[in-house]
């Protein structure tokens, strides 16, 4: 696949995951400040995760149009773990994405609400992709990578809570949780969807864990000051944090079998994308 | 079923549960200090929810071996739901079950994560049970329950951050969601694991939608001073609160279809239980 049939790919993509975003927070009743809410959360992300799920469907073999639930279930997870990060008792950021973060803009309580309705809301939309008798299967992995085996793991070792070692191999390990695993449920989770027990399950969890490492060095590089605590940049310079991004994403793009091209380009999209972003 | 036959049952549903929330819950790595904060909030309730899904089951003529995973996730939802529910920013209460609260225990981080970790453990784990091609929708249900239709709209209202009208008729309201949800959802899920698309879902929904309004009836009277704010104690005596209670366990029991024998057994059981509490 070309560079210019991802971009048709991932506009289309990215349009049908933000059409199916809206529907799904649409809702008002029977809690309409908890609904606007979750809105305000689950709105206006890159939707990386969900086009990394269409992206899997796609070279699995899947139809698009049933998967477009599970997508926007990865996107939930992937907000719902920021509107839980951003709170005080956790890493205490008053911004995101621009602007107040959700608890700042409602109240704690609200965002801790929104946070679990919004990962619970994931299961029961994501349960609803096509077809029904893969989206179980499919499900399950995104279920895993968001708990206690993944994203919760990651951040209660970053948060210092799991007394884990202060060094660059503990901090790696914190963030191919925190970040790899999602990514690596988002890759694998479409593949289940497109062509079930087929997936190559190893290959994707390789590429999604690596992805994620790659995609997490970029984003510190961009968002961190050089030195800073609770990242690897504690330890690397930005050049170095850098090419260990490059490095991973190689390592992404090595996992992928034969055919996985959409994924593939993905790797080299988001690399471009945090590139320019420097 | 007579009372006796269905002790026999209920004995054998709570073994079969505490051994699979045991199992379940048993992990330690990525994160040992999660999963101890987990364990602690996890374990230790009366098990009703499980039990109700159990029942559900059982009376559909469902397998109540395969469905153990299911009844779990019942249970972890609920776990959940009180660790969030105790945390400063929402109830703020520093004892569950005759200890420490979550995050008295640990503190408010571990608490946040840890319930959801056990949210997303909970879909992780119920999408297990057999028959497999059942259980998808069977999770479904579990999931809305759990999210913004259900537990996240009623504690929403419960701290007053919806601007309900502070009236009986809207704290019954309160209290389907808050409490009648999970119940509902559980005995819904437990059917449509044993009996798919011939599961009664509507007869069923209204059964653990009274059934939750009773038991939190009853569970104020044991837990809160008559006039209690937050509660149906604020307008009601306990007198009247108990009727209303015994007329909601009723509401319940009227709504099953017939054969679900131990479902009815089970309300009553829970109202002999709350009496015995007073």
């Amino acid at each position: 696949m070309r560079g210019g049939e991802f971009s048709a790919f991932h506009a289309r993509a990215v349009a049908a995951v933000q059409a199916g975003v809206a529907r799904y927070l649409g809702a008002c009743a029977p809690a309409p400040r908890l609904w606007e809410a979750m809105r305000y959360a689950g709105q206006g992300g890159k939707l990386l995760r969900p086009v990394m799920v269409l992206a899997a469907v796609a070279d699995s073999g899947g139809d698009l149009e049933g998967a477009v639930p599970l997508a926007c279930a990865a996107e939930f997870v992937h907000a719902y773990s920021l509107v839980h990060d951003d709170l005080p008792p956790m890493d205490n950021d008053d911004q995101r994405r621009g602007r107040p973060s959700c608890h700042r803009q409602f109240d704690q309580a609200t965002a801790i609400l929104a946070g679990d309705a919004l990962l619970a809301l994931a299961f029961e939309v994501g349960l609803s992709a096509r077809p029904a008798r893969r989206a179980r299967a499919a499900v399950q992995v995104l279920a895993r990578a968001a708990g206690p085996f993944g994203i919760c793991a990651g951040q209660s070792m970053d948060l210092g809570l799991e007394g884990t070692a202060q060094d660059p191999a503990a901090f790696e390990q914190c963030y191919y949780l925190k970040t790899g695993s999602l990514f690596a449920g988002s890759a694998v989770a479409g593949a289940l969807l497109g062509t079930g027990v087929n997936a190559p399950v190893k290959a994707l969890t390789g590429f999604g864990r690596e992805f994620g490492l790659g995609f997490q060095l970029y984003d510190d590089i961009f968002d961190q000051a050089p030195g800073a605590p609770g990242t690897l940049l504690r330890w690397w310079s930005p050049q170095k944090a850098q090419e260990r991004a490059r490095a991973a994403m190689e390592r992404a793009r090595a996992h992928l079998p034969r055919g996985y091209v959409r994924l593939k380009e993905l790797a080299y999209y988001v690399e471009g994308l945090m590139a320019k972003d420097q």
